[in-house]
């Protein structure tokens, strides 16, 4: 008699792998899932292993390209930066996870989903909110935040020990004194040594990128297109690349970033759940796409619109960081934000070099950046002394208060 | 019979010579005022300069140490940035000019400045604003938007020729296709050919900061302090350089990071008047300081409080860049930052390489990063199961949304 | 020889007059534009008063349906009120004008329009900034900030003899001690004896709503319906009242207020150039709908769509108040906010009584409150328990802060 | 054995009468708390009550006077309203008893807090985030949370056998179809056959407020003096009343509001656990107060400033709604707030007549309301030129706007 079916994240790794055998333990029927996002991973092995350890059916589902359409491509549109430094490489990764999570529940009429995160981190809460949202009524089994389960495995010895007695083959390697979040826009490095603050960043700790004093001498030219506000093609100026397509924009980006080292960062950020944590990161091509956009809505968005659009910056910024892709906030700023970026068409030419990201040039068939108005030799269509009325009604509640401070000064 | 005393802000450049000139002309007495901001100039030439031409006094003030403590300090310690990525190194220089201008007004009894700003870009708000806000009744003379001057001398030419009739010294070097702005703090680099903004920043153009691609291979370490968000010292891992003297502290920063290529950008920005420009800017100090503090503040503020104070730091860069800096306005945004910042207290330690500032460790006598309670290995005080709870009452929004929606589609 | 066409914003008073018989003698051609916005105005006498000063054509648009629906309505669903007080019936009435002078010099093909507002209110900026957004190219003539003119007129004295000297006919009742500005939303009262705050609204000043004191006893109950935030109906429960047509809805609102002495206020505002000035307003519709759809929005509006929703709305007051109604800003926020209302479908029920707008009740076909989830007696699809784990979570930074401030005060 | 004591937030009802006795099956000693916070309510027989039911020890605490001083006063000063309505006066009760509980909790060495709100309400959040603020190592037992006590009580009848069990005294009158939580601030109706927004208020439901239509047809003119944003007199123009003692401020407010039927409201807020209810409010005094300071603070503080204070104070009533009172954020909102009321003295004579508030005029010593700068019959210190050119600046953008869609619509 089983208490129904369950949709496992299966990452292939230990921790989902004994979680898998615990469920059945319990008496569900496992689904496995995994999510190809480019990370490095031996699918094929994966499916083996969790078929031998009683999964009823393992899916795989390739992602890659809507992780890229369809939630990278709105980050860069938004400019989104979570706490003016994290580009938010595994937050955009888990509602994508989660779309193909509950697709396969759907698939399979499974009532309940489970996942492997903790109760301290932030990904808990990207997937259970995520399947809370699209799926009112699902039921969600998280073993790390059951005393079932984390009081029977109070450390990694009892889950060697489980490992063993079902099976479960062990890793390898020896754990890195860190844990590691790998998709193909983004490493992030947690938890272990790394946790206290203090501590400068391992040697060698960077898997995606070039270590900047490693990398070429010779920098590399880059020119990213977009139109209103997407990516719509990359090519290097120093060979005959050039792509259109939205994977392999990325994955040039991502390259050539790689290469050159650029987009670490060591960063103690505010977790959702109200803890500070330290994190090191590095997202090579997010990087490159980010400034390149940057830089191009300066170019095309209206001063006023801009302040308006950063301030929805920043809070779609807080929702994707938080778990809210599937919300009504989100949906709603993700329109706004679309709304601004009608015009944002153009192409931005960037040099990269041992870590750096220089934008050397921006060009817009249609912009705002008026050169014969900005100009001081031509005079275009202003009249200087216009100027000096403007300032003279400006200054109107600045002198208003000096008289007032002066005023009060006399009251004394 | 004279009309007054003007305080003319001089540069001892051949505009504001000329406009000493006709000051005088015009029947002012002219009293030239120059301010050390650590410009490369030479003062005593320009002394004899300006009292050949006719001033009635040179007034040359060292305001080094003031542009430090009272001008960049507090823009560190709010963290300003205008528009994501301007330091705002000429915008934070003109008000401490304008203090300047404005006491030697007030020895003088002047009832007028006089400066030789444009009237397209910024800098004319920022020295009338100041004037007028220190000095309600002051009368400003601004000889570019007067057409009884810009009539006169309609290009170059006529300047020159201005210059020769009046034995007013040429410049010996040609001038540079762009205008440029320095202060010890940041050189900007604006029109003429860069007006242009898909023209790449021309070969040589920096003058602050050596090239990244022939700095030094070998990174520097640096060791920033901070209290109350304000720096306190500056050591250098690599010698026995420790400083706790604001401005050594800050030439220190300023040493190691034109050294290395640190704070070079190149972007297009919205002026105050409503109109975009291009500029090229360097910042070598400011660059590091700005990171190093961000980078402890998020270690010591906390979350709600460091989204107030973000909300309050992008008003107060668009304060100083608008020229606001001496308003209502600034006085209060600059005494709620001061007291958002009073933990954020303790050092960060940076690796500065070919450009690059990177974040190496953090550290807070007292801090609210805990580090048994964000621990994957210690529970800490912090049970997981809460967490449980907390998702699902943050999904209870979401999954009514969802209701909603399913609600909307039926009726369809 | 005419120096061109303008086109006049002509009220029939005394000044536009004026200003008519001197742009006649300065040798331009006039066309009177006149826009029945509902004010009290004999139109017919006004034409004639016009072509008899000389007016080469005049043009009377009836432009209360658009008032209506192209400026009220997304002013009712953006909820925009100034300063927390001012509902905008000046404001939003000032471009609806200028959409039809700017249509008007179109048809003459007129370089010129001119409008009779002075230099420190807000109505020139309204005017001046919405023709130069509609047609870049037009030139304006304002006769209160041009010498020529204002020094020649520095009284009413000058402007009566002038009035003498060309016929134009006298105003018959004497000027109230105040300026007034009427049209059908809003009737605003500023100036003269009203310039210090410090005295009370004069006896008799209102002229749209019932004093309050002498209102029916009996209060009346209006049914408001929305329709993704836009007014589509008006019921009346105490007679068979039932009003669909938008400029129906409007007179409806406003005739039920303006019977109940409700919409209003004596407020201190902050001008767009920068000073402060006292006005007395009433707007009985507007507060109507108002309150009407603030109250709707409660209850179809996710919590957190609506705070973006609310910044918006400032936002967007801000550009009304200030004359950016055709601006990229004001294109954008109003996109937003229409993107915001798409639920806001359903009605509101309300009492009006003596200048009191009390919401009664609301509905939705389709909303977020969920009467099950919220009620105390059924537990619906809730777990009490989740409550702990939610509190505990968003206690945990408080606590470390509790801890910090402790660890501080053992230091000291 | 006992374990331990615990300090019950005890309100004399039948809920925390059960709850005392359930304590003590428990086995926990209970000291009995309640705040005399101006509610309706005889202390002494309530005393008596819990003494009989087996309370260690009852403490009563008047804490009328803190309630305005330390929680109503910076409400007023902030001008703090949540979601543009409620005047938050259940919310600024909750951290008064929160200060209260704790000291008591120190003083008898409690481990342990207890309270009766449920959880699908805002009170659980307030108290227990209070009281983990203010100690961190607090256990809050909340009943109505606890299966242990709510699967026992499932409905009023086994509440009522309980009670009859235990000698607990029934209810004498039977139990309004709603629930109302009361201060001397506020009074609050909820639940029950509120829980339909579609229901009218009931008759009668209101016991704070005179029902407007029976109110005295005679208006009330009132003064209230502020100091630093503060309240600091109230006196009444019809007789010789004039205090200035914080409690009586308050009280001679609320007489005069409640006389006249001041400050009801019927609302649908977001509660914090992310449902929507419907409550129907009474705050008399408080609804006075809040437009008395609303109408100086625009007199008194720079435009900007307000702007910015406004932000603030959004920020603050969300935090105060939410239970925040004790956290860095509202620390640091309430000081920066504090901040910006320093200019803001001065008084504002009013209205008060069956439900309205009439703003009649206002009085600062010292504002930045200059009369001759605004009046339309002095020049004063201002040259209406100057607006000419003010405006061309700010229609720049504008103008750039309309060119580029001109360019789009071109290229189509």
């Amino acid at each position: 008699m089983s208490k129904g079916t369950v949709v496992l994240a299966y990452s292939g790794g230990l921790d989902t792998s004994c979680i898998l055998v615990w469920l059945l333990e319990q008496e569900y029927e496992v689904v496995a899932f995994m999510s190809n996002l480019g990370q490095d991973e031996d699918f094929d092995e994966a499916r083996k292993k969790a078929l031998n350890l009683g999964a009823k059916e393992v899916v795989i589902e390739d992602q890659k390209r809507e992780l890229v359409e369809d939630f990278v491509w709105p980050a860069v549109r938004a400019g989104l930066i979570y706490e003016d430094r994290y580009l938010l490489g595994t937050s955009l990764a888990r509602p994508c996870i989660v779309r193909g999570l509950i697709k396969t529940a759907r698939k399979f009429n499974a009532g309940y989903v489970c996942h492997g995160a903790t109760g301290k981190g932030n990904d808990q809460i990207r997937f259970e909110l995520g399947c809370y949202a699209l799926t009112p009524d699902i039921k969600i089994i998280a073993p790390w935040k059951d005393p079932k389960f984390y009081d029977r495995f109070p450390g990694r010895k009892e889950l060697f020990e489980y490992a063993r007695q079902h099976n479960i083959p062990l890793p390898v390697t020896p754990k890195a004194p860190w844990s590691i979040d790998a998709n193909m826009i983004h490493i992030s490095y947690e938890s272990g040594i790394l946790e206290n603050p203090a501590t400068h960043p391992p040697e060698g700790i960077f898997q995606m990128t070039t270590d900047p004093e490693k990398a070429p001498d010779t920098p590399e030219v880059l020119k990213v297109g977009f139109k209103a506000g997407v990516p719509i093609s990359v090519s290097l100026t120093g060979d005959a690349t050039h792509v259109t397509n939205p994977l392999e924009i990325f994955t040039t980006c991502n390259r050539v970033g790689s290469k050159h080292g650029v987009g670490r960062i060591d960063i103690v950020e505010n977790r959702f759940i109200g803890l500070k944590s330290r994190g090191i990161y590095e997202s090579p091509g997010l990087t490159i796409l980010y400034k390149a956009h940057q830089d191009l809505e300066l170019l095309c968005l209206d001063r006023e619109v801009r302040k308006i659009k950063s301030y929805l910056s920043t809070r779609m910024s807080e929702q994707v960081y938080g778990g809210f892709w599937y919300s009504p906030e989100f949906e709603f700023t993700n329109k706004c934000i679309e709304e601004s970026q009608k015009l944002v068409t153009g192409s931005v030419t960037l040099k990269i070099y041992k870590g750096n990201v220089y934008v050397l040039s921006r060009n817009a068939p249609v912009s705002l950046y008026n050169e014969e108005l900005v100009s001081m030799d031509v005079q275009g269509d202003y009249d200087s002394s216009d100027a000096t009325g403007f300032i003279r009604l400006n200054a109107v509640r600045l002198r208003e208060h000096e008289r007032v401070k002066e005023t009060i000064n006399k009251m004394k």
